[in-house]
């Protein structure tokens, strides 16, 4: 798929089969997340692929948004190690270019995905810490659901020209 | 170009030719940006394009990292309106995504592009909102240069065992 094509009909999917995603894409989806642009290439994410399935269903009961994991039977949380970014904004910038690089891949690979918010919602991150064993200068950042998909993404036109200023500022009416 | 090459291969670029970005190329790049994921769909982004010399040249004299949006001559500013989206953590994640997709679609159309953080160096933001009168519930969260490259973006790989986890966090060694 044309990398165009791939930004412009890209959709969050939320229904899936339930066929596992095969280990060659989860290298592809990881591989897209390492290849995002990171401030002063510090490159300060981890990636727990969460596959196990009382695991998934754990956190698909605790996180109020994220019922489709158990259908898509995969998800991959993004993280964000303090230590290598100390500067919080910095490294939520960075996972959030990791985590939209998966969400590409999913599309160019025929796979769906969606993206669950766990930062900055204090307690949907700690469920997900407390699930994980993931330690305090770790920050889970987001949750991407990836699965087969059972459902068509329609592709929409969210262009706006009331958003678009060229040079300077301009107040909206 | 194929999505899963667009993503592998870009890198940022630094240096320009001074060609300018054709209206066309910069639609498209918006079109990119405005195709991100935003949290419950919000879309809380705004898109300054700067191009004007005097501008282009009074940013990149007073951002320690963007000289090079002098020889580029373009450079997209991508905003996130607070009175959208109230949490901060989330404004910062979509306008993160829509970054990405700029970067991602410059590469796919032949251009070069280079994220310059802004948020969260106050300094930094604070400059780029008073040249552009960009007002106090408005974030200007990075400044993407974009031009078209002087210079061959090398493919690396960032892929690092180390970094991926399965089902639980495994501390490191």
């Amino acid at each position: 798929m044309d990398i165009m094509e791939a930004l412009f009909t890209r959709r969050s999917i939320r229904r899936y089969t339930g066929e596992p995603v095969s280990d060659g894409d989860i290298k592809l989806l990881l591989n897209a997340g390492f290849s995002a642009p990171s401030a002063n290439n510090r490159q300060p994410w981890h990636f727990i692929v969460v596959r196990d399935r009382n695991t998934v269903e754990e956190i698909a009961a605790r996180h109020p948004y994220a019922k489709m994991l158990t259908q898509a039977g995969c998800g991959i949380v993004v993280c964000g190690d303090t230590k290598k970014q100390e500067r919080e904004g910095f490294l939520i910038e960075d996972c959030s270019a990791a985590i939209e690089n998966i969400l590409l891949a999913a599309h160019g690979l025929g796979l769906g995905a969606v993206w669950c918010g766990l930062y900055p919602v204090q307690e949907r991150a700690q469920v997900v810490a407390d699930i994980l064993n993931i330690p305090p200068d770790i920050i889970p950042v987001g949750l991407v659901v990836v699965g087969h998909t059972d459902e068509k993404g329609r592709s929409v036109d969210r262009f706006d020209e009331k958003k678009i200023h060229y040079d300077k500022w301009r107040a909206q009416d």
